[in-house]
């Protein structure tokens, strides 16, 4: 990968209806990838813990991938959008606002892949072997 | 979650050898599970990509999830450790150069959950739906 995006969420709602629904889940990680244009390779996996009920969901795309982690406990959850080339995350924070009645969203880009600029980034290579 | 840790990892190595090989990041990712004492749910799932031959991996662990994604062909892959609670990244780097000859090896962490600050953390929550 030349160069890549790591799209880091996370989002505190005032009810956590549907953080513990995999259907639900299931929807919001396809639609993110619809409407990206990315390419699904398979179904999102959507696993879901016994109590307190929440979900991981993992969205395998050839641009890389869409992870979740739920907690509905605390009305909230994580997500990733992780691709081998650009897109909006506008697109994103929009599906996130459309399905959830959100109090918070914390939001921060990363960019990944050979071609960033580390020294910019904060990002260091290891001086030796640990 | 209240707390939680993201450990972002590049890897550019001086060969390509096992980036494309299923059996060798099966094993990779189960042994950075061992490692951290985390609790795998299940096997790791590993899809390989058609020419060139990149790996895709997702380890579902009961803390969250390691993912990988290799590029043989750039000798580069990236790999997440995302987990509910505190880890030693040490001990990931330590894997990565066992295993691999690295060439550059580029890492962040980045606090995640609801107890993080961050105003601190360069985050912020939105201002406004969108």
């Amino acid at each position: 990968m030349e160069y890549g995006k790591h799209y880091l969420v996370e989002v505190v709602a005032r009810e956590s209806r549907n953080m513990g629904n995999k259907k639900f889940i299931e929807k919001l990680m396809t639609e993110i990838v619809e409407k990206l244009s990315m390419t699904a390779l398979k179904r999102p996996d959507i696993f879901k813990f016994p109590h307190p009920g929440g979900i991981t969901g993992f969205h395998l795309i050839a641009e890389s991938h869409v992870s979740i982690h739920t907690w509905p406990e605390k009305k909230y959850f994580s997500l990733d959008v992780f691709s081998c080339r650009d897109f909006d995350e506008k697109k994103v924070q929009e599906i996130i606002y459309r399905k959830f009645r959100v109090a918070d969203y914390y939001h921060e880009t990363i960019e990944r892949g050979l071609l960033i600029n580390f020294k910019k980034s904060g990002r260091f290579p290891s001086q030796a072997n640990p």
